[in-house]
């Protein structure tokens, strides 16, 4: 089954390889007359570059490029084809573990299932694939823009420093994305002595909605929180995902869990936003455990594609974690979402005017 | 957008209310020359059904008929409908509470979304929505058993009682579906605890499946985690969902976190048993975060339709927990989405022989 | 691939075997608020009934139920359940011919596709699943009729007999649907002889829609006359399909072909109220070709399952033609497209006001 | 809705304007180990180029290029990623008719769709957009070949000069790819008297598929006939699609379209290779109504976009007839409908080995 489509209404393609000559993502569903520049897009991207010396030190260049689906500036409701160049691909980092199997990869799975497998940096498993979620999200986020959403991620927990405050103007100062500067600065520690013992890290990251009107989702299978929970999860390096309280939820009674309700919203959010897989109205909250980076310097076990016992350093220029660069991909995933849910009609049925 | 529709090759298409004449489901996809009888199917669902003194004491007789897809006890790869008449519909139960919004339910939300509502137990958002599910997961479980393949889950968390152990055995007998016998007895007790106090717990519920052949899942958005995690957050009690390590990934060590390679299989299982998305041939392993039945006698604050501020006790027979109830849910949310992978051919291209 | 499912925002799923217990159709995606009845949809079943001298003797009482979707007479957007019970089954009518394959049907390639087949009137390739068609086009019917849009068919050729005009009023008064009156008496005439000879005849039924806006469709795959020839070819007995001008349009210069554009429509239809896949305001008229009806009384060269030559005559109860019987069920086809489309947003992105 | 999107398994989606940058294609659910170069690829683009005295003088030299889903010449199962530069884009061309509707185009339910519209050359109502589907076409052509299909088609009518043999010899001697070459003869006289009066004509095409297991195909409303009818009729020019003995059918008795059943096959092909919506084994045959290419240089009547009435000519490099260059396009349509059946398994289950 195809697995590189997202969406119902607003749906994305992506294709491409992290080695190949390009990689890019196909947009379907965006309405017309909406104001669209490269630079719109570019601006996400780049939050995805790597560059601090807390995240790894390749030159990713990416250069976005609207090859179609727009006219004047302008979207034109047909498909809205983005490519980004692979500039800085390197063969050879990689070919001397091309018989060796990393562990935390995919590289046996796909083998598995293909009968092949391209092994220049992990193909369509290569966290590299997720420039081309970042770069849709971005025409999703102009999209719920002119609607009033914005959708903004943070780190709330980094190899086991865990921020204690939320202040959504930290967000923006300091390079982790966290809300609480004084565990930003504690988290870069963390990450300088985990990159000195050549191994990585996970954390957790929080992603909130504002302003989506009460109504997206639909019941049973595609309730607002079940879509978030598939759409986060897809992310590489996810392996946990919840809504508002989350597991907390488990050790709950009921009458702490449930959210009063007023005349307008409600007196908490232990919800997230969403009751019966429906917006509330209230901010939507989810969160997503970061699983860290498969790819460390330290010695591991594995085997060859034999199935020979054999040691194995990932070398090459790898994060200590995928935290903060996973962020604007933790977004991008929320807004095609919920770019997804608002284009579809509230099925009142009055005859028209 | 319909929302009443899982799967891709193995397709379910679910309906009904729970004050309606009947609810059920549209099984499409199911391969031919399964033997398949009502009681294969109504083993499931007395699994779900209420009785113990831990659930609500409504008698749910819930009988399944099959009324197509199958002949002579074999399905014949066509559509396969599934019924279940609502005996037990009592509306003046709820009638008291039509005016006003249940705290914790989707009440509002759906009135917001539809412009009206069906105040008689929730409607779609009702759990007893869920007898569709466990009533399509059971022919699932028949098709997978052919392929060697089960889906089990226990309860390892329940009102802050945490099981220590896990003793296949001992899930089957206690009424808690624990692994922990210890565990199950103060399980019981913290869940009449908080029934005197007229309240609700929640708890969590893990799901394993062994026997999947590696290879299972698709790439990017369809990652097997990914469509597990939509299908298990998409059961209206759910919070939260986890593969593997999960949550507990976000503390850990690369070097602690990466499962070492074996020449068959793997050192360790925090991968959860999927690499990349795709199955990996070891157990695959989920958590589902259950949060408290948002129905309890106690006292709650709301709103009227009008939005004038009001008290609310939602009297009738509640459960305490969605556990252990909701525990072939989760089978069968897990069954449905192996069911759809496993009917996906590995694409290779050999020419026919 | 799941077959049995048809749109994608109005979507329908119909399931039930001729001599199953019942069959039926769940429909997703019809707005709140529609006042809906059994008798509504019961009004074009009606028509679909065989009883006439022209049509099949068979007495097939059909009573539709709803068992969801609907609360105090409306609907609430949740999924309609529609169900038909099967009460004229008699097994006993097929079992002489459950050994040979019936020319013209699907008994063959049922079995090579399943590896086995329910010799019982043909099981989903059977007549009789159209009858879910109709009951769910009538609840299209519904929907659209409070956005002025009407669907209806006549037949205008029938054993090589062809209407000459169409007199819409005409089209209640003669059992045949034709515009023609003179035609209908001498299709009358063709129709009794065949019937002496046991055999059968074709026709051509014409679909026209009034009322539709403009933009109707999506470019590309999704054309409006892309899924109306998809909708319509789906049903057995349809072998051709034309929009407009249809084939006769392979036989005109551009000149002839393109319609005039005036300030509001267009001179003529030659388009048959479509350009470049949307609907362009005008009327939407199709044509399809009808195919004898397979089963005839006159003997045929066919096989035994095992490969054996054998003569057959299919005894019973069968209509001479598929026409008028057809009629609604084309209706349904076209009913269903425009449901689904006209409840796609307009992808304009004006910012909310 | 999305619209530029086909299949379900071999699934492609195209994107692109026939005056932007580039137009491509991402084609999902290719199976892995398929040897794939760009000349496999550009061999069937090449047969849509203008080029002779019969079509359109432009030069577009269309050079495919594979971006993404081979690894050293073989298909990896990841998406193929296609791209044709536009070269030859001259806005020029069309500026003069950018205030004017042009009969017979999708200008005005464009823009009626969209609220704006990209006037240079039509945007994805172009002609230019099935350069994509040829493309993918391609390489469903090479995944069909390893099974033993082949897809063909051939001018069978053209400017109401219809063909009287087939000889499939004869189809690649002629440039109107005619089965017939006395009636090509014909054919190409009729073209350049058409040219001269600057008008332009119609004609039919049929495609053949051979090699087709039986078995192909889904009930009801994915019928292979439904889901053939659907592609077909989603080229812009197509107004009619027939399967088999089509439109005769409606014409004949039972006794003369039913297909005798022999022990292996059948006696004749009436049927056109389909049987209650699955292949029999038998060649699937079809045939398309093309209607006249809308663009002429004859003065015809219209409307600017005020609603003033106008006369317009369209000047440029136009063809005569979409025949031969659609040739290649049904041909694409056909194979893709395969590929998407073929890679479905079918629904036996026995338990594995």
């Amino acid at each position: 089954m195809p697995g590189s489509r997202l969406g119902r209404l607003f749906t994305i393609t992506t294709w491409g390889e992290s080695h190949g000559p390009a990689l890019g993502v196909v947009i379907e569903g965006c309405p017309s007359g909406l104001e669209l520049s490269e630079e719109d897009i570019q601006r996400d991207l780049d939050r995805r570059k790597p560059g601090s010396r807390l995240t790894s030190p390749r030159k990713e260049q990416d250069r976005v490029q609207i090859l179609s689906g727009t006219f004047e500036g302008v979207t034109t409701g047909t498909p809205i084809s983005l490519i980004i160049h692979n500039r800085d691909v390197r063969s050879r980092d990689y070919s001397g573990i091309s018989r060796l199997y990393r562990p935390g990869h995919a590289d046996r799975t796909y083998e598995q299932k293909y009968g092949l497998r391209d092994w220049r940096g992990g193909g369509r498993s290569s966290a590299r694939e997720t420039a081309a979620r970042v770069a849709a999200g971005a025409v999703a986020r102009k999209f719920l823009q002119v609607r009033g959403i914005t959708v903004k991620a943070h780190t709330v927990e980094l190899g086991g420093v865990r921020a204690q405050t939320l202040d959504w103007e930290a967000i923006g100062r300091n390079p982790l994305c966290c809300g609480d500067e004084g565990a930003a600065l504690k988290m870069e520690e963390r990450l300088l002595e985990v990159k000195r013992r050549e191994d990585s890290v996970g954390g957790i990251v929080e992603v909130c909605a504002t302003g989506c009107p009460p109504g997206l989702g639909e019941p049973v299978f595609d309730k607002l929180d079940a879509r978030l929970a598939g759409a986060l999860m897809s992310i590489g390096a996810v392996k946990g995902v919840e809504i508002g309280a989350g597991f907390e939820s488990a050790r709950m009674l009921g009458s702490e869990h449930n959210d009063p309700v007023l005349s307008r919203g409600y007196g908490s959010n232990r919800a997230g936003g969403i009751l019966g897989g429906l917006s509330s109205g209230m901010d939507i909250v989810c969160r997503v455990a970061v699983k860290p980076i498969p790819s460390i310097g330290r010695e591991q076990q594995t085997v060859t594609r034999d199935g020979t016992p054999a040691a194995i350093r990932v070398e090459g220029r790898h994060d200590v974690s995928a935290i903060p660069r996973i962020i604007p991909v933790c977004e991008a995933m929320v807004l095609l979402v919920l770019a997804d849910f608002i284009l579809h009609p509230f099925p009142w049925s009055p005859p028209l005017p």
